[in-house]
């Protein structure tokens, strides 16, 4: 059985992102699978629960980005201080995730149809900026700079791969408006081993 | 500052559920507020990120109900025993919001077109019943009875009101075909302060 972690998903940055920056800031090998859309049906009912990400090693599987998340983060020192920080992350992923779910409608990825996108903008960015308007208020209000605590954990990696997100669906303007989150993705951008693997990152829209 | 706990949702079971379980089974005294649709608009942007359900309690709030229900967990022994038992419930309670996210178009609460859910009905089952299916071959799987390791954890609380809910909008004849899941749901509603919950619960549709 493969000790080594394989992490399977699609080729795009999307949801299994986080996954391949927890890896790369823990210095943990991993073999990155990119499935191709023309693989995926015949790959699908393999899977564990139907959808990507997952991760496979040991000769066992653990899907759902935010559970992967969280479970390497534990190996690697990513994991808030306490019970409480931790909550918080937890409860900062799921925002993450509704963030996306509301996004989605204007994702030129499921969404081919400009004028369409154009129209369902205005309403879908005001819904959007009222979740990040609080991220921002939390941010601001925690002296270390990171979303939680005194150290920087999974949810800072998660956010960072969110602010990628948003830029490339609403634009720079938008990171722009917000000082403490665009600190944070700097902050984030320049970490030695972060830095290494964004430049020979292979390029995708989303 | 208050040191009780206090759980703000609507009058419904819905995602607040699994956390009133929590409490009674933890046996940790709570308030539960009831908020009408009618106090909603005013409410609302006056909660962490503009929905239900939170917790609040000495000053502090936490919103997302897989958060509070992890969270919470730790306060009662309902946290699985190792990193990889935690993996797996965290996993299957990101599976369960799928599970009612593909299931909500045929949620009487929120399609009110009976016509309309019927003709969504087939297709919304096969996909529901596709991921019960998997966490049916977990559950056999596992000697103990329970979704995860050796003891009761906050997953199977969860996968209760999973149960519940799926019963609801899909008819008992679901629940019949999987005998494990309905052994777990059996044994939960026996434990004894869960029984007493039970019997007198505000009677809710969802
Ligand atoms: N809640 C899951 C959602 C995973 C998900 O939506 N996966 C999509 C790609 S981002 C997928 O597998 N789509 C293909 C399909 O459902 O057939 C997670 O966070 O991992
Ligand atoms: N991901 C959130 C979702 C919460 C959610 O969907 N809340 C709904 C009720 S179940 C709500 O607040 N709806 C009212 C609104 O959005 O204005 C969680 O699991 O807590």
């Amino acid at each position: 059985m493969d000790k080594k972690y394989k992490l399977i998903y699609f080729n795009v940055k999307g949801k299994g992102e986080v996954i391949r920056l927890i890896f790369t800031y823990g210095k943990i090998p991993y073999e990155d699978v990119r499935i191709e859309s023309s693989q995926w049906p015949a790959l699908k009912p393999n899977t564990p629960f139907g959808q990507l990400p997952y991760i496979e090693f040991d000769g066992k599987t653990l899907a759902q980005s935010n559970a992967i998340a969280r479970y390497l983060a534990k190996q690697c020192d990513l994991t808030p201080t306490t019970d409480w920080e931790q909550a918080q992350a937890d409860e900062l992923s799921d925002v993450v995730q509704d963030i996306k779910t509301i996004a989605r409608p204007v994702n030129p990825v499921y969404e081919k149809d400009e004028a369409k996108r154009k129209s369902l903008l205005p309403d879908v960015l005001a819904a959007v900026t009222q979740l990040l308007d609080k991220v921002e208020a939390r941010l601001a209000a925690n002296t270390s700079g990171w979303l939680v605590g005194n150290k920087i954990s999974w949810i800072d990696l998660l956010f960072f791969t969110t602010t990628e997100y948003y830029v490339t669906v609403f634009g720079k303007e938008v990171l722009a408006k917000y000082e403490h989150q665009h600190k944070l993705y700097t902050r984030i951008k320049q970490i030695p081993q972060i830095a290494a693997y964004l430049e020979k990152r292979i390029d995708t829209v989303i």
